[in-house]
């Protein structure tokens, strides 16, 4: 069960034009908080996908998203002038739109054709509940989808920004096709810190769903206490949905920074007792999360940290041909297949998993009764 | 009498398969101090010839050194539980015992047959004088030898740990093998630091003698106040061991991390002056050196930031094609020639120089009437 | 326009033994400033070219240049003693004069050939206006060039230390032959920030010619206000020589440390306003420059901040075969031309431009009359 090295890197590369990165390029990826866009600091360094870019607020409306490195000589457009509808070069004023069309070269001869023939590598984005998305693929781009955490109105949401973990992204996700880990790494581990007061080992079996966004997990829990529980559904290709009940519901997004470089952006829907729906600002609140303590452990205090140390720990990109997966692994082994059928169908030039290019066939994507 | 650079790699390669580190693989190194274990933090990662690893006191009793990645799916070990005789994985709770076995593993059947088809990679390790050692070579382990400083009953013990070196294990042995380094990066320095009163070149002549454990050094210092001295005798393969007349003798482990980081274990003992036996606490007291003064340099106030100085400025690993070995350095081309004999006697399957394999033989290891 | 990928490293190389590392070594570049060599510390560790060296002032008089690692077992000179006309090895004491001569070797037999038959890398140094000029090449070295702001003696001088960059030294001297980049680098940054009152956009034309010493620039103004300027002439092959009118004049020294590291040296002269003679002390005034602020930004308030943003974030070495060089850049392409040929004459065997071997040729290299 284990994969081959050449298996392992076409599932967790993310650059351009590798496989792995083409996949991830055909779908949304939210990589930063407009709120961060203030009218003193409108721009922003980013990395996604292996490429540096920067993001910024533009002051007559709207968001840009461009190659950090100028077309021209390469100077960071972080230094840039925001003005005239696009970005402006600091080192010699070469001026682009947000779509990447060079608009001015103030020092070439009016007749020069060069500004047509260049383009900046500038890419959609769209703010969707105060975080800003971000699309790298081929256009047109396909819809946001409208999952429910985004369309609610009868409740108010939070953003979570995670620190940066030195891994790459499928260790993470695949944590979320993985009911089991539960027991020890989040359970035990806080009974032992003293943060719960018992702790029980309950036996549980697993099954899993493949749906039109990814896969539904169903545990059944043995023991005197046995009960049965859905939810949780791994949203393909790198996002969590995490609810309790009739309690909040978040959205946990594993965003691929470059091969060995993940972090989680976070969106939470905390719905109103009475249903009602709720005035919210713009921008929701937003906190940064720590993870780690001052030696550079894990501080396992929280799921966040217990998660991560269980991703990062792994290594930079986890050699999956030395694991030894085994029966409660099952959903983690159905991830990767469903990651394989779904980059031969890019390879096809056909849309993957859960990709909507009909802005109108989905007003909200809610999940399952119970959660 | 340069070495070519395959000569070189073979020398000071510590990896598992190499040469040099199959050498190494055959004999015990200290890798952490037992007091440093405590019931509150009871784990340790430790790295040893380019593996890393996890060190632990069990609450049973005992010390465990496994592979820091678990069997599974290759989260940390630091952050296992140890209970029911082993350490258990934080993330799915595989448990293992100090040999590797894997004893449980809570999400599989009953009647599953993975956990007796895979093994940690677990070592022994042994607890001697308050340094624990580790054996990451083919089983049986050999015994540890008796040296005198961990026999001898008649004095006190004490340890040091020092800073890692970013340098290969060899250069730092090698000075061990050059007594005239005295001269100059001792004496001549503390002179000129004002740390002694006076300083004066005296020729000294050399003498080298093979024994069973490693190479005896003679020294013979010529001018007015000519005399002869015996002593400081290199340990194969990466031991010195120090003493001055009838005082203190210490062992100073040079033990390799990887390829291109060492640390020095430092164990003195310290006769009583009527020959009489000493109560010890189960664990001697230990401190940790510092070697370089707040810019980062080495602030060449002892013997071992003089040392430390010599052998990390010589680089990650010393380029040995472009030296020039002289007169004086006949004990270092002797030692490397004993590497190369003993890199090729384990190459052949025999034991390499100074292996015991019978505990009786040897009460204790004593060195010469002189020291 | 663009360059490949090999004639993009032949320009930029700057170890020995490369195309262009070869070209740099034909000149004399400032390496520190002699007043950091004081009694209490008189050496210092210095990278120029890829090469790691140790620069010394000696208690009996003069500079010293060479490599750090010594030549027997390769410890770093830098914890050497200057004693006896030249450096002492810390390790075993042999001892090299300036030209790298081994004068001594303590502990070899007084017939020993050795010492005759090897030597240290040891490279000319010079002081010229407080500033040590070193010269890696091969001898005998040529005349340091008696510019201007060297030789006048009509008014002080000042020394400026600006913080290593993390680029190649080309993409910094590429700046001085591109005089538009003022406008927007410079003069709009500087109105953004409010740091001058009004900014406005001038059409320039430019003209280059090739002088002895590199290229001098002229600029026409267009415009209501248009005017002629000539000036700041490039110095072959990493120099800037900047004036203003009458007031001071300075030359900037893009010293290249290796393949993506590069150091401004700067040196000022102020004229005294009468042309009268001024007693300066030895060793002008230096003082170390900030580029960044606490987060790591440019902070984008002076012209060296603003330039080195442009420098740095084009990466360690910017990849030329991407760009799109325009009208704009024909001083830039004319400069790597003039590297070409140059490199060219290199391998000949032939002085590349501006190196004097006759040091009676020229008393003072002033400019043109305007600058």
């Amino acid at each position: 069960m284990a994969l081959t090295r050449e298996e392992n890197e076409e599932l967790t590369q993310v650059e351009r034009g590798t496989p792995g990165g083409e996949l991830l390029r055909r779908y949304w990826h939210p990589i930063a908080v407009a709120a961060e866009l203030t009218p003193e600091r409108p721009k922003k360094r980013v990395r996604l996908l292996g490429e540096d870019l920067v993001i910024y607020r533009h002051p007559e409306g709207g968001f840009g998203l461009v190659r950090e490195q100028c077309l021209h000589r390469g100077a960071s457009l972080y230094y840039g002038f925001l003005e005239d509808g696009g970005i402006r070069g600091p080192y010699h004023g070469w001026l682009c739109d947000k779509t990447g069309r060079c608009l001015e070269q103030p020092f070439e001869p009016e007749q020069s054709m060069l500004k047509h023939a260049i383009r900046l590598p500038a890419y959609p984005v769209e703010k969707v509940r105060g975080l800003l998305f971000a699309y790298l693929g081929p256009l047109p781009a396909p819809v946001i989808p409208p999952w429910d955490v985004f369309a609610r109105e009868d409740g108010t949401h939070q953003i979570e920004i995670h620190p940066v973990l030195n891994c790459n992204w499928l260790q993470m996700q695949e944590t979320n096709l993985d009911p089991t880990h539960n027991t020890y790494l989040h359970n035990k581990t806080a009974y032992v810190l003293g943060l719960r007061s018992d702790w029980k080992f309950r036996p549980i079996s697993l099954d899993f769903e493949v749906i039109e966004w990814g896969v539904m997990k169903r545990r059944t829990f043995g023991g005197d206490a046995g009960y049965k529980e859905e939810g949780h559904p791994a949203i393909f290709p790198n996002v969590l949905r995490h609810s309790s009940g009739s309690g909040p519901i978040d959205l946990h997004f594993r965003v691929p920074i470059d091969d060995t470089h993940t972090r989680t952006f976070w969106l939470g829907f905390d719905p109103s007792p009475d249903g009602s729906v709720v005035e919210e600002a713009d921008d929701p609140p937003y906190e940064y999360i720590e993870l780690k303590d001052e030696e550079g452990y894990f501080h396992m205090r929280s799921f966040s940290s217990q998660d991560s140390m269980a991703w990062e720990t792994q290594g930079p990109v986890r050699d999956r041909s030395v694991e030894h997966l085994a029966t409660g692994d099952k959903g983690v082994a159905l991830w990767r297949q469903l990651l394989k059928e779904n980059i031969e169908k890019v390879k096809r030039g056909e849309d993957p998993m859960g990709v909507i290019r009909d802005p109108h066939k989905y007003q909200i994507i809610s999940f399952s009764a119970s959660k």
